[in-house]
C-alpha cells in the first residue's frame, strides 16, 4: 500500500473507475465525462477560494482535499497521474518563479 | 531533502516566504496578501479547466503543477500544509464518495 | 414594467428577496448568505467557461443567463444594482481597454 | 446611439473586433481566440467572487463591469449577443427558480 495518502487516493480512484456509478461517486464522475469532471474541479477551486477568504482557516483543509481529489480524477481521465505533475515540479526545481513564469507567458 | 517533489516544493515555498519580493515570485505572492493568493489559485484552476477541455491532454500537467504550487502557498499563508490535507484524505479513507458528500452537504 | 428583461429580472429578484426560501430559489439564495451567493456566481462562471470551450455555441446562452441572474442577486445582496455597473461602464466609455487595464493594474 | 450602456459597450466591442490588436485590448482578445477569452471571463469571475467576500461592497462594481465586458466579448466571439441572453431570460419569466433549476438539472 502506498505510503502517501495522495497516492493511496489515486489508487482508490483508479480502482473505482470501472465500478457501478450508482454505488461510487468516483465512477459516476468518470461516467459523466471530461467536461463534467473539469466543471467539478472548477467548483471545488471556487469553494477553496471562498474558504481562503473566510475567517476560519481550518475550513480550507476539506476544500483543498476535495480539490486534490477532483484534480487526481481529471488527471486519471486524461491518462495522467500525480507523478506526471511531480515530474514537472522536479524539472522546475532551481528555476525561480519569475523566470519560470516569463518562460511560459505568451500574453 | 524530502523525497516527494511536492514536499520539496513546500519546503522551497516556506524558505522563500521572507525573501525579497523583487527577486522571488513566491515572496511577492505572500507579500500581496491572502485575497491575491486566493485569486491566483482560482486563476490557475480556470487554466486547468480550459486545458482539460482542450485537445492536448499533456497541457494539463503544467497547469496542474501551477495549481498545486498556488495551493501550497495558500496553505502556508494560512499556517497549514499539505500534510493537513493528507490527514484529511486519510481520515476519509474507507468512506464512499457518496457518503462523504452527503455528510458535508448542507444545501 | 421595465422594458429590458435584465431590469425585469432585477425587479423579480428584489421582490422575492423576502419570500419563503422553501418556495423561492432566489429567497433561498439570499438566506444562504454572501459567501454562498458568491460561490454560486463562481460556479455559473465555470459552466459558462466550459460551454464556451464546447462545440455547441448555443449552449453558452443559458449559462450566460444563469451567470447574469446570480450576478444581479450578488449586486442586490450588496445593496447595488445593474445600474451601478452601467454607470461604471458609461464612465469608462472613450477609454481604451489597454489604458483602462493599465489604470487598474497593480500587479 | 443605444440608450443602454450595455448595448453601447456591445457596439464598441463589435466595432473593435477587426481593429489592430496592438492598439485595442478588445481586438487583442478576439485575436487570442476562444479559449483565452473564456479564461479571461473565468478570471474576472474569480475577481468578482473575491470582491464579494471582501469588506468593501463598492469594489464589486468594477469587477462586475469587467465580467460583463468579457461576457459580451465571449458572446460576440460565438456569434451571439446580449439580446440572446435577454430572450432566454424573457422565456424564463414566470417560471420559479426551483422549477427552472429542476428542468435543467441532469446531475
Amino acid at each position: 500500500m502506498a505510503e502517501d495518502s495522495l497516492d493511496r487516493l489515486a489508487a482508490v480512484i483508479a480502482a473505482r473507475r470501472g465500478a457501478d456509478p450508482e454505488s461510487s461517486y468516483t465512477a459516476s464522475l468518470f461516467a459523466s465525462g471530461r467536461a463534467r469532471i473539469a466543471q467539478k474541479l472548477g467548483e471545488e477551486a471556487i469553494e477553496t477560494v471562498i474558504a481562503a477568504c473566510g475567517r476560519d482557516d481550518a475550513a480550507i483543509v476539506p476544500e483543498a482535499a476535495d480539490l486534490l481529489y477532483h484534480l487526481i480524477v481529471l488527471l486519471a481521465d486524461a491518462g495522467l497521474s500525480l507523478d506526471d505533475v511531480r515530474a514537472e515540479l522536479t524539472q522546475r526545481e532551481g528555476q525561480s518563479g519569475h523566470d519560470e513564469k516569463a518562460a511560459r507567458s505568451t500574453i
